[in-house]
C-alpha cells in the first residue's frame, strides 16, 4: 500500500506516486510541516493582509502589513524558510533542498499569491537578488545586503527593464554607469522596477551600460548596488497591471538621475554585468533565432510555473466548491448540471495534471542535469504552464459570473498575475521557438537511423524476393 | 466601379460591398459626418479624457469630465445624437436608421472606448432606460426624465442586480416594493449598479419584489424610478472589474433601507415589472433548458457586440504599428518578421471580419423580422463576438509585451471590458443553448425531407433493378 | 415581409436576406430550379451511383455510372448546366450568373458530395480545363476538345503536379516538352492527376518544361494537349487519399515517355505555360514571402469553399437527425440531451455562417473586383473555409460513433475530401502568409492617421491647459 | 551521472528520469532487447508486410502475411512475448512486468502500427480474450483455446458489438443465446467484430442474451466460445474505416444463424456474461451520470493510449526529417524555416512529453491501486491522448502536402487508427464525464476545509481588531 502524505489533497495522488521516491525524508517533513502552516496560518491570514492595506493612493505604498510580518516570524522559527535557495548550489546559505522537492512547496504555495511566497522569504524578485549577492557579492556586500535579505529584514529590486528597448535583447540597456573618480555614477530611467514601491525595500541592484564602445557588446553593461535613499532617485509612478497597481511592492517606473555611489557597490568587476544577469536570470542563455541571437530570459527558473500550477489548482477548487453550492441552485439544478460545466471541470483537471508532470519533470532534470542541461524541459513548461493555468482560471471566473472579475474572490487578481507571466517570463513565443530549435537538433540521429533501416528494407526485399515497389 | 465610402478604412471593402445597398442616402451621410467627428474630435479627446478624471479616489467619483461635455454640445449640433434609437420603434423620439445602419456607427464608436459613445449620447445604461421611459413612462415621468436623458442632462441607471441571486433567473429578486398609503417604499440591496457613482446621473429605475405572493411568478415585479438623491440610499463601494473602478460611472453596490418615492413614480403598473424589462432587456425571451425556464438576458441588443468589433478591430490596426515600427526593431528586424506573428495577424483579420458579418446579418435579420425574429442570429453573434474580440485584443497585448498590460496602452482596459461582456450580456453558455435548441426546431423539417429522399431512393433502386444493399 | 426563397432551407434566412437583392431574377429563379432538381433527382441518385460503381478492382476504373449521364442528360435540358462559366468572363460559352449567384448554387452541389457537380457539368478538373481552352485554346483545339466538355461528351484532366517537386512552387517542374520537326515530345512523371481513372476520360493537359535555359524561369514551360490514348502513357497506379482511390476519376500516377503529339497541340504559344496556368489556377499571383517569390495556387477560385460549406451544412444536418433519433435514446434520454451535444450544435451552426458569408463576401469581391482586386477575401476563405467544415464534419462522426467512419453513412469520405483540401487548394500556411502579408500592406495609411491624430491630441492638451503627462 | 538507457532516443530522457527507478533489472533488460528487437527486425520489416498483403478484394483475405509469421518465432525465442500479460494479475501465465514497464513498450511497439504489436503476441482483440480464458476458462477451454493464443497460433474475436444498439450501453445487446438440450443455440447479427476476416482466427467469444427476462438486467447476458467454423455463421461485409478495409483482421459485419455448439462452450455460467466482459473490457465500471448509469468501456486498459503516443512520436520524427530534408527546399530555405512550422514541432513536443506522463501515470496508479483506483487517471489519458496524437499526426501530414494523405506514407493510416479510437475506446464524451463526476466527489472535502478556513479566518480579524469588511 502506497504511503499517503498530505501533498495528495493538493495536489494529486498520481503525481505523487511519481516523485514520492525521490524525496529525502527531510523533504517529505518539510513539505508536510509546510502544507500545516499553509492551512493554519498563511491561508486564514491571507483576507486580512488584504484588509491591512490601505486603499489610500499615498498609504498603501507606505504599509507594511502587520500580519505578514508576524508570520515571518513564524515561518523562521518553524525552518520554513529561503525554501528556494538550494544548498547544492549554494552550499554556504542553501537549504538542503532540491528543485523537484521544492517545485512541490511552491505549487502549494502558489495557491495563495503572492503573500504566501513572501511569508517564507521566498518571493520575487528578492530571491534572484539573494542568488546574485550570493554568488557575485564582495564579502562587505553580502554582509551588508544579504544577511538582512535572507533574514527577511529588508527587501530589493533589479533594475534592468527599460522603456522603448525590446526587453529581449539586454544589449540594449542604455542607463548610463559611468565612474567619477572613487564614485560611480548612474543617469538613466527603468520602468516595471518590481518592489520599488515597498517601504521595506533598501536596496536596487542597477544593470546599465559602462562601457558602450567595447567592442564585445557582452562586456559593455555593469552592476551597482543602490541604496535606496540615495540622492537623485525619483519613483516616477507605478505601471498598472490589468488596473491593478500591486502595492506595496508595485512595478515603478524610476528616473536616476546623477546618483552617486561608491567604488565599493560594483558587483563582480566593470563590464561584467552580463555575466551577472547570467546567473541571475537563470543562468541566461543566447540562442540562434533565424541566425540571430535573441536574448533568452530565465531559462533556469521555473518557480513561476510551479506557483502557477498552484494557482490554476486552486481556481479549480473554487469552481468545484461554486458549481455544487446548494444556494447557487437555479431552478432546482445545481450549476454544474447545467450543460458543459462538468466537461470543463474534467479538462481542468487533466490540463493540471499534465503541466504538474512537466514541471515537475523539468525539475527533476535541472536536479540531475543543471539548468543547462534541461533547456527544452524548461522552455516547455514555460510556455506550456501559464497558458494552461490562464484557462482553468478563466473558466472558474465564468462559473462566478460578476462575482468572479471583482474584488469579492482572488480569481481576477490571479488571473491577471498570470498573463503578465506570459510576457514577465520571457514571451511564449521565445520559448516555443528554443524547443522547437533544440528538437531540430535530434534530426541527424533520426536520419542516421532512417539510413540504416533503409538498408535493412532492402535487403528484407531482396531476400523476399519481392521486387520493391516504387513507392 | 463600386463607390468609396470612407468607412471602408474602418471596416472592410468586402463588408461595405455586402451592406451599402441597403444603407439610405441620410445613413450613408451620418456615417461619413459620425466618421469625420470621430478623427477630429472625439479620438483626439480620448487621452485628455483620461487626463481630466483625477487619480484621488473621492474626487474621481465626484468629476464631470470637461472635454466629454464640450464634445457632447458639438455632437447634438452636427445631429450626431441618440443614433441608437431607432425611429421604426420610437416614432416620437427616434432617429431614422435601422438596426443595420447604427450597426455600423457603434462599431466605429466601440474603437474609441465607451467615451466614444457617452459623446453622441448612445452609452449603456441611459440607452435602455430611455427606451423604458419611452415605451413605458407617463407623459410626466418623460417629461420629468426622459427628455432630460434625450438631452443629455442627466443620466441614469437601473437597478435590477442581487448578490447571491442567480442573476439569470430574474423571478429570484429579493428587493421588497410595497405601498404605503401614496408612497411606495423601497428596501433591499444592489450591486453591479452601473452608473451609480456619476454626479450625473439622477435616476434609478429600480426592480423589486411588489407581489411576492402572487401566483404568477412573472407578476410579483414593479419597476419604480427613484431620484438618486432620495433619503435611505447608500453607496456601498464600487465593484471592481480586474482591477478597474470604472470611475465616474462605477458599478456600485448600493442599499436601500426605507426608501420613500410618490406613487406616481411607478412605472405601467402594479406588477408590471417583468413586462417592462422585458422590453428594456432587449425583448425579454423565456426559452427551454431541459424541460425549465432559463432567463435569457438582451436578447434583441446587439449594441455591445457591435462597439466590440471595433474595439478588435482598433485593436488589431494598434498590434500592425507595433509589429512594423522600425524603432522597435531586433536584431535588424521587424516584430512581424520573427516568428508566428504575421500568422497571428491574418487569423485576426479573418476572424474580425467574419464575425461583423454576423453581426450585420443578426441587425439585418431584427430590422426585417424584430429581435423575436432573430433570435438566432443574435445568440451567435453574442457567444461569438466577445470571445473573439478577447482573442485578438490579446495577441495585440503579446505584440506590446509589458507596455500591453499597463496603463499606457487601451489594451488591457479593452480586454477587461470585453471580458465582462461574456457575462454582463448573457453567459456564454446561455446564448450556446438558446441557439442550440432552435435549430433542434428545424429537426421535423429535416425528417420529413429525409422520410421523402428515401421514398425516392427506394424508386431509382427499384428502378434500377438494384436489390438495395443492406447498408 | 421579406420574400421566402426555398434556399433558406439550405443556407439561412440571415445570409439570404443579406444578398437576395444582388441576385437577377433569372438567378433566383435558377437557382430555385436547381434545388427542384437536387431534391427530386440528384439526391435521391446519390446512393445508387455508389451501388453502380464495381467494387471489383480493375472494372470500377472501367465504369460509367448509369445514373449520372441519365442525370447529365435531364440537367442540360433544364438548362442547369455549366453553371460555374460566368458570361462576364467568358461571353462565348458562359452562363449569365455571377460569382455570387453561382456560389450559393454550389453550396447546395456540395451538400452531396462530387457527384451533384458532376452532373450539372461543374465538376472539377473539367471546369478548370473548359476555362484554359475557352481563354487560350485556338478555334481548332476548341471544336476538338472545348465543345465536348462544354457537352459533357467527354471529360479532362490537368497534369501538372510532380513527385519530389515542392509543390508550390511551380518553376521546379521537371517534365520535359520538346520539339522535334512538327512534334511536340513530352518525357516526365506525373502524379495526383486527377480523373485519369475516368475511361471518359480523353485529354490530358500537360504542362512541362519546354525551355530550361531561359533566363526567365516564368517563360520556361509550355502547355500540351494530349489526347490520352496516345502512345507512351502509362498509368502506374492510383494514389490513395485516407485509402479511398476516388474511383473511377481517381489521381494517378502517370509516367510520359517519348508521347508525342503535333505542333498543333501547343496551347497559347511555345514559352507561355505559365501564363496558362496563371489564368487556370485562378489568376496565379506571387506574393513575396520574407523577400522570395512565393508561388500561390487558385486564388482566383472559390469554388471548393463554396462546396466545403455546403459539406458541412449537410453534415450538420445529418448530426441533427442523429441526435434527435428517438430509437437512439439511451437510458430513456435523447443524445442531445447527453453533455455538450448541444453546444456542438450551436457552435457548428455559427461557424458555418459565418464562413459562408465569408465565402460570399469573396465572391462579390470577385464579381466587382476581379479575383486580383479579392485576394485578400479569397485568401480568408481558402484558410478559414476547409478548417471550419473539418471541425463541423468531424462532430457529426463522433455523435453517429462507429457508423460514422464507416461506407453506411458518407461522412468519413465528406472528412477526408476536406482534409485534402487543406493541402490542394494551396497550404492553408500559404493562405495565412498572403493574408497577414496584405494587412501590412495598410500599415502606412495607419501610420498616417496616428500621426495626425498625436496632433490633434497635442492641440487639445495645449487648450485645456494640462502638462501632457508623460505616458 | 544518470544511466543512458537506449529508451531515451523513442520516449525522452525526461520521462526516463522519472520512471527509471520504478523498473526492474528484467524489465531494463527486457526493453533494451525489445529496441535492438523493433529496430533490427520489426521496422524494417513494416513495408514488406504490406508488401505481402495482396491488393485483390479477395486474396487479401486469405491471406497469412509470411513476414509477421517469422518474426513471431524470433520474438518468442527472444523471449519478446505475451508482454501485456502481467504475472501479477496471472500468475500461470503472466509474464513479471508491470503496467508501467509495458506501458514504455507499448509506446515503443505503437511506432510501427498493429503490427509491432502482432509479433510479439500482444494484439487486440487477442490481448482481451486471453485474459478472459484465462480468468474465466474451465480447464478444458484453456487446453482448447487459452494455450493456442498464448503460443500465437491462433487468433479470436470477440463478438459483443451490435449495430441500432447504442454501444455505451451493453444491456441492450439482442443477439439470442439459448439452451436446447446439449447445446447452446445463437440467433443474431454482429457488426465491427474486430479480426474476422484472418484467416488464423479460430475463435468467438460471443455475448449474447440468454434471459431476457431476468429481473437484473446484469444477469440476462451470458457469453460462448464458438468455433469459426461452426454452421450457421456467415461474414457478411467487412466494415470499412475511412475507407481501410483493415485486411486480413478487418472488422466485420457477421450473422449468427442458428448456431450451435456444445453446453461446454459456455464460459463461467449462465447469465455470467456481465461478470465476463466487466474483466474484459478492463473491470467495466458503471457510474451515475445525471442519476442514470451509463456503460463505461475499458476503464482498465490504457494500451491504446501508450501506442498513441509511440504514434504520435513517430510522426512527429517523420516530420522533423521532412522539414530539414534538404531535397525540400523551396527558394533555398527549408521547409522548417518558413512560417509556423517550428511553433508545431515544439507545441508537439510539449504535448507528447505531457501526455506520456499522464500515461505513464496511470499506469504507475494501477500498478499500486488497481484499475479501479485509477479510473480518474485513466480517464484523463483516454480522452486526452488521442486527441492530442491526431492533432499531432495531423501536423505531420500537412508537413507532407498530398505524400502525407496517400500510402506512400503511414501518416494517414495512423491518423485513422487514432481517430476510430476516440470511439472505440469509449467516446470522449463518456471518459470526461467520468472525470468530471469525480472531481466533485472531492467537493465535501474542499467544503470541509473552507469552513475551517473561514473559523480561523474570522478569529484572526477578531485579534486584529478590524471589522471584517463585509465582501
Amino acid at each position: 500500500m502506497a504511503s499517503q502524505h498530505p501533498i495528495i489533497e493538493y495536489t494529486s495522488q498520481a503525481s505523487w506516486a511519481m516523485i514520492e521516491d525521490k524525496f529525502s525524508p527531510y523533504a517529505k517533513e518539510t513539505l508536510a510541516k509546510l502544507i500545516k502552516f499553509y492551512e493554519e496560518e498563511i491561508l486564514p491570514a491571507r483576507k486580512l493582509a488584504h484588509a491591512q492595506l490601505p486603499t489610500d493612493e499615498v498609504q498603501r505604498w507606505k504599509t507594511v502589513i502587520p500580519v505578514i510580518e508576524e508570520l515571518k516570524v513564524k515561518a523562521k522559527k518553524l525552518g520554513l524558510w529561503n525554501l528556494f535557495l538550494s544548498k547544492a548550489h549554494y552550499p554556504e546559505h542553501g537549504v538542503p533542498l532540491t528543485n523537484l522537492e521544492y517545485a512541490v512547496m511552491a505549487e502549494l504555495l502558489g495557491r495563495a499569491g503572492h503573500m504566501a511566497s513572501e511569508v517564507v522569504n521566498c518571493s520575487a524578485p528578492d530571491t534572484g537578488n539573494m542568488e546574485v549577492l550570493a554568488k557575485y557579492g564582495s564579502p562587505e556586500q553580502q554582509k551588508k545586503w544579504l544577511i538582512p535579505l535572507l533574514n527577511g529584514e529588508i527587501r530589493s529590486a533589479f533594475a534592468m527593464t527599460e522603456r522603448h528597448v525590446a526587453s529581449s535583447d539586454a544589449t540594449n540597456i542604455r542607463t548610463s554607469i559611468r565612474r567619477e573618480g572613487d564614485e560611480i555614477v548612474i543617469n538613466g530611467r527603468k520602468w516595471w522596477i518590481s518592489g520599488t514601491g515597498d517601504p521595506r525595500t533598501k536596496l536596487y541592484i542597477v544593470m546599465g551600460k559602462s562601457d558602450p564602445d567595447n567592442k564585445s557588446s557582452y562586456n559593455q553593461q555593469s552592476v551597482v548596488l543602490v541604496p535606496t535613499d540615495t540622492p537623485g532617485i525619483t519613483i516616477v509612478r507605478p505601471m498598472k497591471v490589468f488596473g491593478y497597481d500591486d502595492a506595496p511592492e508595485g512595478h515603478c517606473e524610476i528616473i536616476y538621475e546623477n546618483v552617486r555611489v561608491p567604488l565599493g557597490n560594483l558587483v563582480l568587476g566593470w563590464g561584467r554585468g552580463f555575466e551577472i544577469i547570467q546567473g541571475r536570470l537563470g543562468r541566461v542563455k543566447f540562442f540562434l533565432v533565424e541566425q540571430r541571437l535573441i536574448f533568452f530570459r530565465r531559462p533556469g527558473r521555473i518557480h513561476h510555473c510551479m506557483r502557477a500550477i498552484g494557482a490554476a489548482s486552486e481556481a479549480l477548487d473554487t469552481m468545484l466548491r461554486r458549481v455544487t453550492d446548494p444556494s447557487r441552485k437555479t431552478f432546482g439544478k445545481y450549476l454544474h448540471e447545467h450543460g458543459a460545466v462538468i466537461a470543463e471541470i474534467a479538462k481542468s483537471r487533466a490540463e493540471i495534471e499534465g503541466a504538474r508532470m512537466l514541471v515537475l519533470s523539468a525539475a527533476l532534470q535541472i536536479d540531475k542535469y543543471q539548468a543547462k542541461g534541461a533547456l527544452k524541459e524548461i522552455g516547455i513548461a514555460k510556455f506550456v504552464v501559464p497558458s494552461m493555468a490562464l484557462t482553468v482560471v478563466d473558466r472558474a471566473i465564468q462559473a462566478f459570473g460578476a462575482e468572479g472579475v471583482c474584488q469579492d474572490q482572488e480569481l481576477a487578481k490571479t488571473w491577471v498575475g498570470l498573463r503578465i507571466l506570459r510576457i514577465a517570463d520571457g514571451p511564449d513565443a521565445v520559448h516555443i521557438q528554443q524547443v522547437g530549435q533544440r528538437e531540430l537538433k535530434r534530426v541527424p540521429g533520426l536520419v542516421k537511423k532512417a539510413a540504416e533501416l533503409a538498408k535493412r528494407e532492402k535487403a528484407l526485399f531482396a531476400k523476399a524476393g519481392i521486387k520493391r515497389a516504387r513507392l
